[in-house]
């Protein structure tokens, strides 16, 4: 039988992140390209009690079929949360628990789009979110970015260029791939074109708790008095991926749809998972677990960054990130970035080549995006040495 | 802001189902409607052990990322488990892990239907399938269910009729919702009407196992020769629903576009999850377990059947589900099923309207789903009396 594959499908190419997933795991590979939180990070112990507390608890509730929306004790915690701390959500707004950010962003383009309609990205943006939306059929329309942010005058030349834009994907803190914080000017200029244009935002912040330099800036949804953003958040970067524990907060508007949508992909979240992250919000010193991943981060950054000013030619420019896992580097006008990772990955370091994050994958692109937050501090040193050797053997 | 819902989703009504999940909250309420495992079936002990010697063993690999198309432990060991057990998976079939089979079934339903294709199902079907089909547009073609399962010469015939069919979703054991098994010689010729229609079959197996009455019939996917046969498979009914672990065993040529469909959903599916249904297929005593299970439900369905001999109308008649979760019972020609199952809630007792399970819901139905597999005895006895009463005041 020879099968054939949907258009929708046909249109997102196996992303480049897959593979890389695999390369990463060939352990003579040092790889910068994988997206994975610090294995110190995850709180094991804490979460080893955890687990046997809810299987002494309540072992039924946590392997029993349970609510579209989520365990109602943990929508409660992340709605206070929320607010006490990001002053994010008003009476208007709801909370259902998604398995990862990345179901929450499918859910959404499966609600919002019909095939064909369109999504506003910062270009590049995170290629996962990206593919997502190509799987619904949806047109990905590109605003490139700034220093402070997504560049508002062409921000706003795209909304009126496309009537059919259903939303406006923005990743304001650390944005993956680029490492950029968006200002806090632009964060209500971008609010106010959401409402000039009908657009709403879908605001993607699964770095903002890891911020390791300057001031913490809003988020767009603490900004929201019109319900037109849709707030990401995820326990991902926070306590762990292999969880697959995130939540959408949204207006109650679009709570009824959600459920269905929920109920049609994977019924609900596990519970056992949504448990943990409930004992994680209420039985747990959250500031000095955030205060430990910062302090983690900022030191992988800062050796990071270091190395490169001291290895890498001068002619390769990089993003100062402020938090996050993520740093853009930028190889000199004419330089095959392509060309230049897969020699880097033949001597044995992975990196992402930019193109992958652009709207059009076949684009030329000048750039890579390297993650610090995963590897041994050997390795960071190791890593970019190789990658420095090559840069000066190619630009200098 | 006002949000305009997609037409995909438009087209899916909220499912009864998810409304009943929230009204079998209510402890007042008889619940017949859900779908759940007896609580008594879990083995908790074990899932209790086996939580902490993964937290003991692997805690960073239990939190960490992993592959998109699930732990490569955990798919070798249920290759080998279909193959060993139902001779079900050759080599050019491969495992991927979703997140319930709900999700293999949405996977399935994105890769193969462009809007506007059809699926042809069994009418009645289980909603939940139905709903996921609908949400991508899709067309759903019903074929009525005879007592030794679908109707053949229909089931042609709707092939003949509608070439837009990409794929007919089939639950050939004690089918949800009627009960019914498919017979082995009907396995047969529709596994034949598949190959001269090129028409893929999805067999959903959730309830396979349960099987405390009557002889094993094979899979279809065990009589599959050219690859027209994908398989479902679910640790919901025979370990815990909550840890949404499932898999489909698929033809090699569909793994890459459900590994993108899979990373453009949830990335992948909980480790720990993971984790605890591979120490359940390899470090148990999976048959002991089975038929503990088995002996649950049997007893809990004798105890239904019997009760309905005892009280109900016999101008009511019922299914006699050979395994499972479900019976399904049908009213007189000319009564308002729907006004019956209003009334049997007002005194407590609810069971799912059959038109849930129909391709048009709109349509009238004499029908509706029973579980026997959830409540204590003395539940079943109580509802069946007040159900029955019911029938009596109305049929007799």
């Amino acid at each position: 039988m020879d099968y054939v594959l949907s258009d929708r499908i046909s249109n997102v190419k196996p992303s480049v992140v897959g593979d890389i997933f695999k390369m990463a795991a060939d352990p003579r590979i040092i790889a910068f390209s994988a997206g994975n939180p610090a294995k110190e990070a995850f709180p094991v112990e804490a979460v080893r009690r955890w687990t046997a507390e809810i299987m002494e608890e309540d072992p039924v509730g946590a392997l029993q079929y349970s609510l579209n929306d989520g365990d109602p004790r943990l929508r409660q915690r992340i709605k206070e949360f929320l607010f006490e701390r990001y002053h994010i959500g008003s009476d208007d707004d709801d909370i259902i628990i998604t398995t990862g950010a990345e179901q929450g962003l499918d859910m959404l383009a499966k609600l919002l789009c019909n095939e064909g309609d369109a999504v506003l990205c910062e270009e590049p943006s995170f290629v996962g979110a990206l593919n997502t939306f190509r799987s619904y059929g949806a047109q990905l329309v590109g605003v490139p970015m700034e220093a402070d942010g997504i560049h508002l005058s062409k921000l706003e030349e795209a909304l009126q260029q496309h009537p059919n834009i259903k939303f406006m994907y923005l990743i304001p803190n650390f944005q993956n791939p680029t490492g950029i914080t968006m200002s806090e000017e632009k964060r209500r200029k971008v609010l106010e074109l959401s409402v000039k244009y009908s657009v709403p935002i879908v605001e993607d912040n699964p770095y903002g708790d890891l911020r390791f330099a300057g001031e913490p800036v809003p988020a767009m949804k603490s900004m929201d008095t019109t319900g037109n953003v849709i707030y990401a958040g995820s326990f991902s970067k926070v306590l762990a991926p292999g969880l697959r524990v995130a939540y959408l907060c949204v207006p109650k508007q679009l709570m009824s749809a959600l459920n269905t949508a929920k109920q049609c992909s994977d019924v609900h979240t596990a519970i056992l998972n949504q448990l943990l992250c409930y004992k994680f919000l209420t039985d747990f010193d959250f500031d000095a677990h955030i205060e430990n991943c910062c302090r983690i981060y900022k030191q992988k950054y800062e050796l990071m960054a270091g190395e490169i000013a001291r290895c890498f030619s001068t002619k390769v420019t990089v993003t100062e990130p402020q938090g996050g896992m993520f740093l853009w580097c930028t190889l000199p006008d004419g330089a095959d970035m392509m060309a230049f990772c897969k020699v880097a990955v033949q001597r044995g370091v992975a990196v992402v080549p930019g193109n992958a994050f652009l709207m059009d994958e076949a684009k030329s692109c000048q750039s890579f995006r390297m993650n610090y937050s995963s590897l041994p501090d050997e390795k960071i040193i190791e890593g970019i040495e190789i990658l420095g050797q090559l840069t000066k053997e190619w630009f200098d």
